[in-house]
């Protein structure tokens, strides 16, 4: 039913039209053409509403379209397939099967609005319909099981430094994987893993960027503690050009640590912590922990010292900083 | 069909019948009659065959019922539930699929027959009916993703400690899981796990024992390499027994290494290792490694010294003794 209403303006670019009429045009009640019209100011469209003259409709969202994509892409493994979908419950899952199914490394999922997007710790991920980055990347590693702390730590450089290739945003990592600026939460990582014995099958790598949305499109819950690119900077950021920039981020690291290792990775990833130095609170699987973040060990563990002076090695957890 | 051949012989326990007159009685051919009987014998039944009288059934394979197990078993988490299966493709996914469902830690799965059995590094896991021990285990363990190949190692341990309380054959482990036995495999561990983020959300511990398997039970290509309880002991051994030691060991290794860490279970793996100190090659995902096998490390990782004298951390691969 939004199609039919979505569809009379798209016809119609340049006219004002009344509730009424439109409500007589496509037999529908007016409270059905408010409503419809709310939903569609949600997905990202604009209206122009003028007294006695009704609404016209101004602006549509940027769709995120597979062809404005290549031509942004450089060649490479990352972006060699994509799937870009209208709505999912989460691109995690449809990655996964695909994953299963055999695609190769280098797949990606894109949907415009997720409906149970996941966050690390069994968060929720708020992912609305138009407004942002919700992308998930089949990997296929040639590492065994224990080094997937090291592709945490990669996946959040790789982002960081994307979300910085198109913005000035001061953005920072906050441990793990988290992308913050202004002391709220713009962009998130989560991987998800499959293996048997040792031996990584597939790691899919999910990415969540609030790209342009509003204060007013997060729960109130979350206006404290989340921010988007569109509210740090003033101005609408292009998704089709983060998504390639992420992908080209992503390739780069993911050569350099079969490369040269983790090193470099730990080296770029220390160098935009916001977390290093502080005193944090960790709450790991046994219990809370508390201490100072002092670094990454070579495993990719976060070495926290606490006030005795021993050093823990920490891999998950949820942090909150505490002083 | 092979359930009205079945059905006749344990209608009529001490009687002896011709395949003539089985062939008769049953409405199908005499070809028949013996196709039935030889999967009946590859199935465990065992037959007396007299010139002239014909087939009498005088062995049944000992079934794996849920009470005969719940009244070895020791009160705890592991087995608090059970799923006995006829015949399954594996009983990995039986057990990942009811993991993902939400069934809480100990809970178990057993067939009597697998026909796609997985075995670590991809390999295929030998599995005739009525002969083994075929069971996956679900575990939720407390740790976070990088400390799995503990649980690797744990496993080992708890299997080839109820394998010894059982038998008196000289057992012994091969890096990581296999045991060995007599310069064969007996048994096999696949550990396969599923994660988000460094959070584990399930393990499925798979358990293979060829336990009343034959020489000529196993495919020809297997018949140099892989033996059984029986042909190692020369009498069959209860397999319900088996499980109930395998469930109760697991737990006790479980809950050391709840309480102590990997060190006891590193200590115990060592002491029963057939791996140590000799000189190995491993098939890593990075490529062939070749060195002696010195000891593990708190993380779990085998200990590889080259003869260069540099010192390799190995998690996965097939491992090969090549001196």
């Amino acid at each position: 039913m939004n199609q039919k209403v979505l569809d009379w303006f798209r016809e119609h670019p340049d006219q004002y039209i009344s509730g009424e009429e439109l409500s007589c045009r496509l037999q529908i009640t007016r409270t059905a053409v408010w409503k419809h019209i709310h939903v569609l100011c949600a997905k990202g469209y604009g209206f122009d509403a003028v007294p006695k003259l009704g609404y016209r409709l101004v602006t549509q969202p940027t769709r995120l379209d597979e062809a404005a994509l290549l031509s942004k892409l450089v060649p490479g493994t990352f972006g060699n397939r994509f799937r870009i979908l209208e709505k999912t419950d989460s691109t995690q899952n449809e990655a996964a099967a695909w994953a299963q199914e055999g695609v190769p490394e280098g797949a990606v999922v894109l949907a415009e609005e997720q409906t149970s997007g996941r966050g690390r710790q069994g968060h929720v991920w708020h992912s609305p319909a138009g407004k942002g980055v919700w992308m998930s990347i089949v990997l296929r590693p040639r590492i065994s099981l224990p080094y997937t702390p090291h592709l945490t730590l990669l996946a959040a450089v790789a982002l960081s430094r994307a979300m910085k290739k198109l913005t000035s945003a001061p953005l920072g990592i906050k441990w793990p994987n988290d992308i913050f600026v202004d002391g709220k939460k713009v962009a998130g990582i989560l991987l998800e893993s499959a293996a048997e014995g040792e031996r990584l099958l597939y790691v899919i790598a999910g990415i969540g960027v609030s790209v342009n949305l509003d204060n007013g499109d997060f729960p109130e819950e979350l206006q404290k503690k989340a921010t988007s690119l569109k509210i740090v900077t003033g101005r609408d950021v292009d998704r089709a050009s983060l998504v390639a920039a992420c992908l080209q981020e992503l390739e780069q690291m993911y050569r350099l640590y079969e490369e040269q290792g983790f090193a470099p990775i730990r080296t770029l990833w220390e160098a935009q912590s916001m977390t290093l130095g502080r005193q944090v609170t960790i709450d790991t699987p046994q219990g809370p922990l508390e201490g100072v973040a002092k670094g990454l060990d070579e495993s990719g563990a976060l070495l926290l010292k606490d006030k005795t002076g021993e050093v823990h090695k920490v891999f998950a957890g949820d942090m909150h900083f505490s002083g």
